[in-house]
C-alpha cells in the first residue's frame, strides 16, 4: 500500500522554511512564504515550532513603510550543535556546527591501509567525536546529534553497515558498536545521501526538485533527489551508480562484476587509467590515491600532456556514465562532489560537460547542467550534520505532538 | 523553488481511491479508507466528488452484523468513455473503453515502413479512433478524452514530440495536428509512461511505490515509479534507459552514440544478435521484427539451440542493464513489458532473474522481484486511456473548486 500522509508534506514543509531562513536571516513570515510558496498561515505555524524549539529567535522587526511592522527570525545559531562524521577509506573526520551549520571545530583522523576492523574505525570517530566538542567548549547536552557517514550499504533502521565493498565489510552492527562509546543521538547514513542531502540543503541543488549529485572519491555512487526529497529506494540502497556497467566485461570490480564505472572513474580507477597510459611516469604515486590525484590536478594546471590525457580519458568515461543518469532520470542539475571532483576540479567539469553533450539525448541534456560542488569543505561531514538535525526537528515533531494530545513529553537524554 | 502542494496530495489520494474501487467493486468508504490507508473522512469526501461525476455509482448497502448499514458504491462503468491509442513504429491501435477500463472496442492500422510522415501517422490514428467510437455505437458526448501515446520524447505541454528517433521527427506539432481531426480532448506522453502509468494502476506495480516498468519493443526504456507516482523529470523526458551506454564504443545507436542498451535489446536489436550467431539461418525474417521475434519463442519452445542461445544472450544485455536501475533506484519491483516482453515471455525473464542476480549489488537485489506484466492486451493502450481518466479527474476538480468559489462552471466542450 502507498500511503501519502499530510505529515510527509508537514517535515518536507518545515525542511523547506529551516532550510530558507539558514540561507537568508534575520527574515520575515511574509518574506518566507513569498520565497518558499507556502501560505502565509503555514509558515506561520512551522515558524512557531522552530521558535518552540529554540531553534530560531525573535530579533526585531522590520521597517515598514505603514502597516502593521514585520517580526523578523533567524535561526538560534546557539540553540543547540550538531556533529557530522565522514568515514571514509582512508581517514575519519568529524565537524562541530552550530544551527546555522557554521563550523565550530574539526578532527581528522587518518587510518592507514588495513586499518579497517569495525572496533579500529569506531575507536577513530569516537577520538574525532570527543575531539571537536573539547575544541568547541560546550557542554555535552547541546549536541542534538551525530550523523556518521558510512561508505557502502546502511540500513538506517537497524543501523547495520551491511555492505562496505572496500573494507569487505559485512553486517558490521556499527549503530550498537557506537552507541557504547558516543552518548548523542546517532544517525547513520552512508556518503551518497550525505551529499546529497547537503547539496539540497546548502549547495547546488538547493530549490531543485530533480537533482544527481555525483560523488567522486576512492569509491563513485550518485546521491539522487527526486520530486525535492533524497530518493533511497526501498531498502535505502538507492544510488549505486558506481556499478552501472559501462564495459560489459571491462575491468574486475570489488563487487564481482566486470566494467562497473567505478572501475574507471573512482580514484583506483583513475590510476589505472593513468598506468596504463604511461607506466613508469612520475606522476603515479603507487599505493598513494591522494598524491596521485593530486598530482594530476597539479599536471594538468601545467599543461603537462600525460596528465591532461588522463584526465580526459577520464571525462570521456565519466561523460558516458553520467548521460546515463541524465537520460533516465531527466535532472535540473547534475553536481559533481567528493575529493576527487574538488581537487580535478574545473578543469574536469569542462572536460565532462564536453563528453555528456557528446552522449546524451538532446531533450534532457538541453534540461540540465553540471557544475561542480559551491560547498567549501567537507560536503559529507555537512550532509551528516544535516542527518542529526534533520533527526532532531523529527524527534521535536513527535515530542509537540504528543504535549498537544495532553501526553507527557519524555526529552531524550544526551 | 520546490513547492509541494496540499493540492498534489488530494489528487494523489483521488487516483488511489479510484484506483481501488476499480479494482474491486463494490466496495464501502470504510474498506476504502482500510485498503489505502487514508482517514474515513477524506475517503468520504473524495467519493463524494467521483460521485458528483457520475464517475461511481452507489449500490445500495452491506450486510451488517449491528450498527449503522454501510453504503456501497461501484464504478459507474457507462459514465463515460476513455480512448488510448499506441502509436508504435509498425502500428497504430486504439482501444475504446468504459470507465472500469474495460475494453469495448478495438481497432488497429498497419502502418508500412517508410510510411511514417506526421500527416500519414495523424491519419491512422482518426481512423483508429473514429472506428472504436462508431464500434462502441456510443454518442460522442460520453467520450471524456483520448490518451495518446507516441514514440520519443513528447512535450505534454505544448503536445510537441520532440524526438522521435525511429522515424526521425523533430518538434513535430502532434496535438495541433491531431485536434484538426479529433475533437475530444487529447493527452499525449509516450510509452515509457503509458506502460508505467498502465502497471501502477492495473498491474504490477500497483501498491508500489517504487518501481521500474521495463519497456521491451522496437525502443526500449524504462517508466519509472518513484515515491507511488510517476517520475518524469523535468522536462518529461525521463526513462530513456535505452540510451545507458553499456558496451562503451559498442554498436551504433540511431540516437549518435555507441554500444546503448537498445542497440542489443531492441527488437532490432535481438534480430542483430541473432544473425551474428547464425547468420544465415531460418529464425531470421529480414525486414521483419515481429516474425523474428515469433520464431525465436516457438523455436525457444521447441528447444532450438540457436533460438535458446539468442534468448539467453539478449537476458544477458538486459541482466546488466536492469542490474544497472536496480543499484541505481533501488525499487520494490521490475516489470517486463511491451511486445517482445510479451512474445518471449516466461523462458525470457527465468534467463533475465538469473542475469541479474550475477550483476546487482546483493542488497537492492534481495529487495527486488523481476515479473512479466500482467496486463493482458496491449498496456500502451490501457495506459494512455489512464492518462485520459486522469485528465478527466484533473479537469474535473477544477471545475469542481471553481464551483465552490461560486465562480460559473463551464463545461468543456466535446
Amino acid at each position: 500500500m502507498v500511503k501519502r500522509t499530510s505529515r510527509d508534506i508537514r517535515t518536507a514543509n518545515r525542511y523547506e522554511v529551516l532550510r530558507q531562513i539558514i540561507a537568508e536571516s534575520p527574515t520575515s513570515r511574509q518574506e518566507l512564504a513569498a520565497a518558499t510558496g507556502l501560505s502565509l498561515a503555514t509558515v506561520a505555524t512551522l515558524v512557531g515550532e522552530l521558535l518552540d524549539l529554540r531553534m530560531l529567535t525573535e530579533v526585531g522587526f522590520e521597517d515598514s513603510a505603514g502597516g502593521r511592522p514585520r517580526g523578523l527570525v533567524a535561526v538560534n545559531a546557539a540553540g543547540g550543535a550538531l556533529i557530522g562524521v565522514d568515514i571514509a577509506e582512508t581517514y575519519v573526520r568529524a565537524e562541530l556546527f552550530d544551527l546555522g551549520l557554521n563550523v565550530l571545530a574539526r578532527a581528522a583522523e587518518h587510518m592507514r591501509p588495513g586499518e579497517s576492523r569495525p572496533e579500529q574505525v569506531v575507536g577513530h570517530v569516537t577520538t574525532a567525536v570527543g575531539s571537536v566538542v573539547a575544541q568547541a567548549g560546550i557542554e555535552g547536552a547541546r549536541v542534538l546529534g551525530v550523523g556518521v557517514s558510512v561508505p557502502g550499504q546502511v540500513d538506517r533502521v537497524t543501523g547495520v553497515a551491511e555492505y562496505a565493498p572496500n573494507w569487505d565489510w559485512h553486517d558490521v552492527p556499527l549503530l550498537d558498536l557506537l552507541t557504547e562509546h558516543i552518548a548523542y543521538p546517532l544517525h547513520l547514513d552512508n556518503p551518497l545521501r550525505a551529499c546529497a542531502v547537503a547539496e539540497l540543503w546548502f549547495g547546488a541543488a538547493r530549490g531543485h526538485a530533480n537533482a544527481v549529485v555525483v560523488n567522486l572519491g576512492t569509491g563513485v555512487g550518485a546521491g539522487l533527489v527526486i520530486g525535492g526529497g533524497v530518493h533511497r529506494g526501498v531498502s535505502n540502497s538507492a544510488g549505486e551508480w558506481g556499478h552501472t556497467t559501462l564495459v560489459l566485461d571491462g575491468r574486475l570490480c570489488h563487487c564481482g562484476n566486470h566494467g562497473c564505472v567505478e572501475t574507471y572513474v573512482g580514484a583506483p580507477g583513475i590510476m589505472l587509467n593513468l598506468r596504463e597510459l604511461d607506466p613508469g611516469g612520475a606522476l603515479l604515486h603507487p599505493e598513494d590515491q591522494t598524491a596521485t590525484v593530486d598530482a594530476l590536478a597539479r599536471g594538468v594546471a601545467a599543461g603537462d600532456p600525460v596528465a591532461v590525457k588522463v584526465v580526459r580519458d577520464t571525462a570521456r568515461y565519466l561523460g558516458a556514465g553520467i548521460s546515463d543518469l541524465v537520460n533516465l532520470l531527466n535532472p535540473e542539475i547534475v553536481v559533481l562532489s567528493s575529493w576527487v571532483a574538488a581537487t580535478l576540479g574545473e578543469p574536469l567539469v569542462a572536460e565532462v560537460r564536453e563528453a555528456v553533450a557528446r552522449h546524451a539525448l538532446k531533450r534532457p541534456l538541453a534540461a540540465t547542467e553540471i557544475v561542480l560542488s559551491p560547498i567549501p569543505g567537507d560536503p559529507v561531514c555537512l550532509g551528516a550534520a544535516t542527518f542529526a538535525l534533520e533527526g532532531a526537528l523529527s524527534s521535536v515533531t513527535q515530542r509537540s505532538s504528543a504535549a498537544r494530545r495532553g501526553a507527557p513529553v519524555p526529552l531524550k537524554p544526551v
